[in-house]
């Protein structure tokens, strides 16, 4: 099976564990063993392998989570179709799709399958995906959609009317998110819930994209990505599809879009060090922090503590919060990158304080920084810092002064930790500029 | 006027912005105008000078405490008698009357007043406070106490049964804690709220110190504090007294040791960075942290962050925080000293990474640690640094290296910050020897 996972979003809705530099699915927050977590995407990605060992994976993503993907998954487990910029769901499946036809020699007349990396769900799902999949190579319609059995009237999705009662049928139409009354009459009719998974031959998204844009193959649709217009694939295909046919899945399905919803599927009440006393009722703490988190006499609460901030609140308010954090500009405080990670340790006018880990075997790019100067104090590990060239081994305790100016880089023979001080007027991420080595 | 404050307690009830090494009575949580803020020891110690220009004002304390008052206070605005170690409050105030007595020269027909550092009060308590002054100097009766006109039938508060319902009567009798019935009962017959405050001349603890213990001046009781039983004024001097004023006072007073109560004298929700969403009611943030603190749909919740730990509670449960914090094993990870104060960033095994600052022309002891070394990266300010007797100014940007059995220190010209890693198998606060520099 060929399987396309959507990997979007920035997961504004999950801060602050969330942010501009770590989506929701890199979370790791299921639990899987003694203090052993996996993220949403490790957690699809292993449920796929256990139903079909042979499984293809291929992720579309952005560039910013090419790193995640190596990390969480290993490197070269998944394909990775990176979206140079963010162009809606029908262009990023027809790159997805011209990459598995040009870069993985995938043929046009294989079924692919595409599903969001988020959804929660047990084995069954991923069984279903694999019988989508056949349908869609047996050719039963151009496009072969999942939908999912109701179990409450939502105005959160949207809706698939099929024309019949069997597991597969033709799609008579699709309704938009309904309010709860219209939701339970589509119900009564044996509405479907849409939950964005559906599988085609190869061949077929391959014409519909050379049909409304003008590319010759992968590299130049990469190329010419950022010329694209923004839109999705239900108003680009779906709507002008008449052949379409939809297979019903009545297993779990839970989206993990809010922290109520998140919330929902931890194994364990609390992540983290927290301390809830006995009058605590319905409550999560999830804390990245390395204090602890103490809650008293809270109802029906989440708490949830990162480098980049707090959350206390209400679960059903919860989903409300997008608003608030699109007005907090706090500075990146923790990110992910493929050679370790960094966190912002302290910030001053004139100074910033940063921990840097870089994993071993690894290294960073050969840099300089116009407007600072940095010194860096070996922590743990060895490895050898090349500042102008010139090359140095390093131990715990050794210190690297690197003037404006100066090109420099570390190599991790093994596990590095890196005090890394930077002083100016103007710290900036952005002034840094690549080098050769 | 002379005054006794009585500093004492870890105030663990206030966690996590008081610990083991900052009281409550030094939280700056008091609004006195735009960022500006006093804690309760600066607020008592500007309503007394307001009533009384001229009054006396001495400290008894533990020596964890000096810094702090000094700090707040500044340099010999109080006196401070300096306790040991704990040993309850007859000890602590015969010590600080000796001190009184042989350091400060008050003389033996003086009124003393002895008063909790921390009541939120308004100035006529500090009125109230000098009338009983006055009737100890007439000499009404060996103790003169205040006694609280109660708003409510408390179970938290001792009672003092007064004779008569005049302004000031004798003491028939007083009362340990009671129950909601028994202290209706008690206020029906005009009892009054113990409120620790009374006041007697200088002679007459001095006197009952000398039939108790066995020293000769304050000299002397100081050097075998250590040895004293640990026993409670009300045990040792006004249970087997006779002479017994109480005077009462009707204005508004407050016993800020819990949060719910502190909360109640915040005149603004919040104090650092916080976010309320509308549907939150009767919510408190204080926030020491540098990224925010976002609260949605919460009803009666205080919430606190400081770099000891994150504290979310209903505001009633917030009474029964003792035993919680008392199970928290965390690393002191803020501290102010006489010379500035520091921050933990970073605890790693083998490692730790703290923020020093020495305020402008300070320095720290000249010592030595022999297990550990030191990398000293100056971030800001300028000043000199001697290691095993090498004096260098230092400005920012330049790295001092501490060898585990350097003996060092440093001398701030300006205010002057050090990221400060420290490496080694044993990392240890007591690993510290100083020297004669």
């Amino acid at each position: 099976m060929q399987v396309i996972l959507l990997s979007g979003g920035s997961g504004k809705r999950l801060w602050p564990l969330s942010n501009d530099v770590r989506s929701k699915q890199f979370i790791k927050i299921f639990k899987t063993g003694e203090n052993q977590y996996e993220s949403m995407v490790q957690r699809v990605y292993r449920q796929i392998r256990t139903i079909d060992a042979d499984a293809k994976v291929t992720i579309a993503t952005s560039k910013s989570q090419v790193s995640s993907i190596h990390n969480q998954l290993g490197d070269g487990a998944v394909g990775i179709s990176v979206e140079p910029c963010r162009r809606d769901t029908f262009p990023a499946i027809a790159l997805a799709t011209a990459y598995l036809h040009d870069v993985m020699g995938v043929g046009l007349d294989e079924a692919v399958v595409v599903c969001p990396v988020d959804p929660y769900v047990e084995d069954d799902y991923f069984a279903a995906l694999k019988d989508l999949s056949d349908l869609a190579e047996k050719g039963v319609a151009n496009l072969t959609l999942m939908g999912i059995e109701p179990t409450y009237p939502s105005e959160k999705y949207g809706y698939i009317i099929p024309e019949g009662k069997e597991k597969v049928s033709k799609v008579k139409t699709f309704k938009e998110k309904p309010t709860v009354d219209v939701a339970k009459d589509y119900i009564s009719q044996g509405a479907l819930w849409n939950g964005g998974v559906f599988a085609y031959k190869l061949r077929y998204v391959l014409d519909r994209a050379h049909e409304l844009i003008d590319f010759d193959d992968y590299q130049d649709l990469f190329s010419k990505y950022e010329t694209l217009k923004k839109i999705s694939f239900d108003y680009a295909v779906v709507e002008h599809e008449d052949s379409i046919a939809v297979m019903r899945f009545a297993g779990q399905w839970k989206d993990l879009g809010t922290w109520n919803t998140l919330t929902e599927a931890m194994t364990e009440p609390t992540m983290g060090k927290a301390i809830l006393n006995e009058n605590c009722e319905d409550v999560n703490v999830i804390n990245e922090l390395n204090v602890p988190v103490l809650c008293m006499g809270l109802k029906s609460v989440i708490v949830s503590a990162s480098a980049e901030g707090i959350l206390v609140s209400d679960k059903e308010q919860s989903s409300y919060i997008k608003p608030f954090v699109d007005g907090i500009d706090q500075q990146i405080m923790f990110a992910e990158k493929s050679w370790g990670d960094y966190h912002v340790l302290d910030v001053d006018p004139g100074s910033m304080t940063v921990k840097v880990m870089i994993k071993a075997g690894h290294s960073m790019n050969y840099h300089s920084h116009a407007h600072r100067n940095e010194v860096w104090t070996i922590i743990s590990g060895t490895g050898h810092t090349v500042v102008d060239g010139m090359q140095q081994t390093v131990r715990p305790g050794d210190v690297i002064t690197i003037m404006a100016g100066c090109k420099h880089t570390v190599f991790a023979d093994t596990d590095l930790s890196i005090l890394e001080v930077q002083l100016g007027e103007n710290i900036q991420v952005s002034d840094k500029t690549k080098h050769e080595l």
